[in-house]
């Protein structure tokens, strides 16, 4: 507080009318917020409640071994903050696994602590497969496409906290992508996920090849768009096998690739940025499937955007959010009230 | 689709009971998915739907030349993407101040678009204030504190996608603090937050430097902690100056500083992460201000923390989120329902 520390036992019976008169740098000491009490002191009287220059002013600085009227009776320790208030030796300031906000920056630096230890960001491979794709720059031969999973898939991984490890495009080959995802383990990648090559075409290597190199544990889900996505264990790492049309790709990824980096990185589960709103249409799903409905919201509507296949990226990037629904339904009915999650 | 490229009209008729042969390379093209159809072919049948190697095994590749028997009969268009079914020349991708996420990235890049012109991020000039402030490193003097508030607002700046502009720590002197402001806003700071001085007490002068050297808008606002709060503007910057006590700086810079930063950057408003639970205990609140209660969630509960100031930074280290109360209202009961908008 701003004003005058005290010792509090010679303010009895200060008030208004009846102050008690001290000396500056003596009986009583000039503090600001902020400011250490001295020794002797144990309270501050604040400026308001104080009258320097004969009664003429309320407050300011007197000047050494000038006369302050206190007109305020404190209790010793009023208007003190006391050592360890905050935290005091001995506290548990965080707990492993806490993850650091802003406001814990601030307390560690409190604490004169400069380093604290961390977990390492997963560093997740990110290969994408497919004899069609071309590298994004430049132009590209007709018949093939450039490759943007990838890209996608990378910039999530970043934003998650990850560090992504894009290793260029593998055509479709059973021995190079083995051999792919054998090396990205090799040099430490943490996690490995594949774009394309999943679902149960002839050129659609990526679940036999996980399932040769080391244990294919799940081919096909209950996610729509997403179905192909295979999850497996090569040499104790988790592969992702995401799908290749790039809308199941995305939905497949923030199912599982989000999860997989938090557990990796030790980072709590941070709840979705949702928007309430109300359906503007009818929206169908099949049971069994945990279906991502597209949505624009406009003010507390949102309107379903048309899609018509997991290929149309347009879908999305014309999209705010998706609505989930879950697998036990069959669809959610025009003015239904509905979560939207936003798409970041 | 995995399959054969062939002339839709050529598969009149076909069934399983009652196939139309082909010859590969001729009258049907091996295809996959994501390859080209070519010209002359209008559908994909599926491999699924074809026989080679005279009806001893379905689908594969029969070799050009080779007899592929078609067991489906097709519409013109049947699993063949048409050329801009996603994005067409004159649509429109995206719309000036669309934020760029993930998805939009790939879009980008499917389109070939290497390089797309976007808003600078504001650079936001954070200057500490205060005679008792010391550097964060090494021993400090006796009475001195740490200066932490400008490293807890740089760090928020950058999460929140601004450029922060640490300008080191300011004595609370009137010209100092007013040509530490002006140099800012000379060297091309969009903002400029000031930590501490901006009470009512002999050394708080932030307030009326603004005041002198620009405009002060607002000194004291509704909202508990962070009621001394100012808002000014000089030479068309504008100038936020935070309490000194670290909760208050913190609740402040949410309130204020994080709709700046949007708002320079031109960035979409974001609905906070929120946990829904009831209150554990009752909390009180002042009529008029916008509270902050800080509190800690269990479960579906979510505990006040307690608090004696907004001096006690370890009352928001502990809690995970705050629940705000408007100003209309007095306080909330126990266990009523609330939104607990997490710290991040």
């Amino acid at each position: 507080m701003d004003g005058y520390a005290v010792r509090a036992d010679e303010t009895t019976g200060a008030s208004q009318s009846n102050p008690v008169l001290m000396r500056e740098g003596v009986d009583c000491v000039r503090v600001h917020t902020g400011s250490p009490v001295p020794g002797e002191m144990d309270a501050v009287v604040m400026i308001e409640d104080t009258v320097t220059g004969g009664g003429m002013s309320v407050g300011g600085d007197a000047g050494e071994g000038a006369i302050v009227e206190i007109r305020a009776a404190l209790h010793p320790g009023r208007n003190v903050s006391q050592i360890g208030e905050d935290v005091s030796r001995g506290d548990v300031a965080f707990r492993t696994s806490h993850q650091i906000r802003a406001c814990d920056v601030a307390m560690l630096a409190m604490l004169g602590i400069m380093d604290v230890e961390v977990f390492a960001s997963p560093k997740v491979a990110i290969i994408p497969t497919g004899s069609e794709l071309a590298p994004r720059s430049g132009k590209i031969a007709e018949g093939m496409i450039r490759e943007t999973n990838g890209l996608m898939v990378s910039t999530h991984i970043k934003q998650w906290g990850g560090i992504p490890d894009h290793r260029g495009i593998v055509i479709d080959d059973f021995d190079l992508i083995g051999t792919e995802i054998a090396a990205s383990v090799d040099e430490g990648c943490d996690a490995v996920i594949l774009c394309g090559g999943t679902s149960v075409g002839a050129r659609d290597y990526v679940p036999d090849v996980i399932d040769t190199i080391g244990d294919l544990l799940v081919h096909g889900v209950g996610l729509s768009p997403g179905k192909p996505t295979a999850l497996g264990i090569v040499s104790d790492t988790p592969v992702l096998s995401l799908p290749g049309y790039p809308v199941a790709c995305l939905i497949a990824l923030l199912e599982f690739g989000l999860p997989i980096v938090r557990k990796l990185g030790r980072m709590p589960e941070k709840p979705d940025r949702i928007v309430h709103a109300r359906l503007g249409a009818k929206i169908a799903s099949k049971i069994g499937y945990r279906t991502y409905t597209r949505v624009s919201v406009d003010g507390d509507v949102a309107h379903p955007v048309a899609t018509s296949g997991a290929g149309i990226m347009s879908s999305v990037t014309r999209s705010d959010g998706f609505v989930i629904i879950n697998e036990e339904l069959e669809g959610i009915d025009c003015g239904d009230e509905v979560d939207v999650v936003l798409i970041e």
